[in-house]
């Protein structure tokens, strides 16, 4: 996130905005974070303005382009890259992802995301958006066929022979003739299967489709949990999930969101929290919460209490955030103004404000108790917060042998402990064989 | 194109075809054009398998991701990448190349295709390609969407103020509004205005809806001609096109692709381009020149010549190329085994076999006489056949004064001497400060 994840962190003294213009400030974040041998970087991203133009910290960057100038100065971090189901086709992003996974020698993830805003359907020639559970259907479908396509070379279909001038074995290269509700593609990818064979699929929707989306596809999922109490019920029914749907619980990673804000002293980090929740622009923070949660809250009064929302049936928007923001409202009782600062360091994802030794004890309660398999760190500033967090956070957790000390793989895949999976057509191929 | 442009590169001794697995290969091919001061390179594309599987070298990258990656070892040379008007939504091209052109400090072209095959559409929920004038209707419209999303932020837009907390001036980031045909595109672009303000827009149709699109939209022509008298015609018809949409004639740069076949001598030239057109499968090139004018020639006797074919009107490929291909067969009277030879070394361009001294006199008569503003190089052996073009080529046109020493500009639009587009709403602006 630009200079930071605190919403208001290209205030701060601490940044310099106009890093957001140079790709080189993201491929610093990068080798920072390979020096603390993290899995992954994971981007953001969206199809529209968000917010209000005039308070908030516009980029440059689109996902794709800029992880394929981050794999240029790293060798062994992922790279996830959020892309949407809504407005795309499957050929072209099946293709962007394999490109980057070929790039970077199997580093690539996609963050799945479906997209709720109707400011984000209306660049793309609807009024409105489709209904979330429709956007799910779709997103399902659109998975099908990325998969399909991912695995349309078979892995051993090269030959490469220049006497004979074969390149490729025709018979392991398959058209997938997919024909649905939303798309007919034939195919194959005009491209060579990638070193993941999948780049590693990612989902951040905790709504009920989402989760069943998430159960059936994803391998890892970023989720907003603010207590612990939620994020074990969370995590225990995800991982039911991924089970009911006949897969191992350990091949989907639960990753909460977490912000660290750190201090030398415990009062050093509060006081630092307490100076970036200053600097928000009240005025853009309801704008983004009505954004957020689709719920029209611009004049509002700050100091009062949210006024009674409607059931969550009728959202269309992001239902998981909705009930997030919902139920952290009521109970701890905040005003609009309260939950403005309790959502400008995260967005909903958990805060934690303290001593390294602090954040690493909460990291590794979480850990160690069925809350979370890893976490998204969203530093609050950068980069001196995800500098903070390697230099003092993170040689704890590897003192507690709770994170390793180096890569032992090369791929994301390997980093997560995922298997690479093999072509759905090479499978058919093999039982066809034994039968 | 890989390992070269020649349709059997890849199976020539002078070429490694596991570099199309590897992105540094692609790093090591820029370089050398850098080296050479050449304006840019220039990525072919498509979205679908070409031609025959068993005998065509496939590839793994697409443009836009390879493009970035090309960034990152490179100081001054363009990166133009193809991508279809017909598969994609505007806001995720704008947004795409606006990326680059940030990452790449300027350097970022688009070479504009609509896509003439049925097999591509099949990958795009259609089961035949919409017909030729609508896809021109459809990239005109693309073209009105896109260059506005990136006109939407003003380059003065930014104030960054952290102390205020103003962020942009939120008059000068504008809705487009845009309703027409095939899109509706609300806008603004989720990206700061790029360094070109428009990545520099580079076409290569040359039927007549191919012309008028350019001529009203292109800055670059990348076109096949094979005769001198051909593309003196193609050239003065194209400027007085551009003229009369009321742009400056210089403000189109008309780009011949050349297939130079170096060697120290002519006989050696002649001696590779026999030995390469060897290498060329008949039934793999047969197959490719049925996708390329869109009329099955499978089945047909290599040793005669072809059958009358329909008139340009039934057509709804790429109708230029079928009246180039038609036009060779009848001018030479070719027979199909013939004519695979000769399209086979540039699939339409000019191959010019000769010693550097013969290719630089080639360059200098049509470059000097109306034919051309500049070529594209489509070497036939990859890196050889670029190194010594740049070894050996380049250094004539430099003492004929035909071509630069070194770089004077830095953005691509500078290489060619194009003016930066302000943007419309700025215009507007302007103008109605003094009406």
């Amino acid at each position: 996130m630009g200079v930071g994840h605190h919403e208001a962190a290209w205030r701060h003294p601490r940044t310099d905005p106009r890093a957001l213009d140079d790709v080189t400030h993201f491929q610093h974040l990068a080798r920072i974070a390979e020096r603390g041998t993290f899995d992954s970087v994971f981007l953001a991203d969206g199809v529209q303005i968000w917010g209000d133009v005039r308070h908030t910290a516009a980029g440059r960057f689109e996902p794709l382009t800029l992880l394929t100038a981050l794999a240029q100065v790293t060798d062994h971090i992922g790279l996830i890259a959020t892309a949407s189901t809504g407005f795309s086709e499957p050929y072209n992003l099946a293709r962007l992802f394999s490109s980057l996974d070929h790039i970077s020698g199997g580093r690539a993830g996609w963050n799945i995301v479906t997209t709720a805003q109707d400011r984000s359907a209306q660049n793309f020639n609807r009024e409105v958006n489709t209904e979330h559970a429709e956007r799910y259907r779709r997103a399902d479908e659109f998975l099908d066929v990325v998969t399909a396509l991912w695995d349309s070379w078979e892995d051993d279909a090269l030959v490469v022979d220049q006497a004979t001038g074969v390149f490729a074995d025709e018979t392991k290269v398959h058209e997938i003739g997919h024909k649905g509700q939303f798309f007919s593609v034939r195919g194959p990818l005009n491209a060579v299967r990638s070193p993941q064979g999948h780049p590693l699929l990612v989902q951040a929707g905790s709504s009920e489709d989402g989760r069943s989306f998430a159960a059936a596809w994803a391998e890892a999922v970023f989720t907003a949990q603010q207590t612990h109490a939620e994020a074990t019920a969370f995590y225990g029914d995800i991982k039911r999930r991924v089970e009911a749907f006949g897969r191992p619980a350990d091949g989907l990673k639960v990753l909460p969101g977490i912000v660290p804000v750190l201090g030398g002293t415990e009062a050093e980090a509060l006081a630092l929290a307490a100076e970036l929740d200053d600097l928000i622009i009240p005025a853009r923070a309801v704008r983004q919460l009505t954004e957020l949660i689709g719920i029209d809250l611009t004049g509002h009064p700050l100091d009062e209490r949210l006024p009674e929302l409607p059931p969550v049936s009728h959202v269309n928007g992001a239902k998981s955030r909705f009930e997030l923001v919902r139920d952290l409202a009521e109970r701890e009782r905040l005003t609009l103004r309260q939950l403005l600062g309790r959502l400008g360091g995260g967005r909903g994802h958990q805060v934690v404000a303290g001593t390294p030794e602090q954040v690493a004890d909460h990291i590794e309660l979480w850990f160690t108790t069925g809350a979370a398999d890893g976490f998204n760190v969203m530093a609050p500033l950068l980069p001196s917060g995800l500098e903070d967090f390697v230099d003092h956070v993170v040689p704890l957790l590897r003192a507690r042998e709770l994170f390793r000390t180096e890569y032992t793989g090369r791929t994301l895949r390997e980093h997560y402990g995922l298997p690479r999976p093999a072509s759905r057509y090479s499978r058919v191929h093999a039982d066809s064989l034994q039968a």
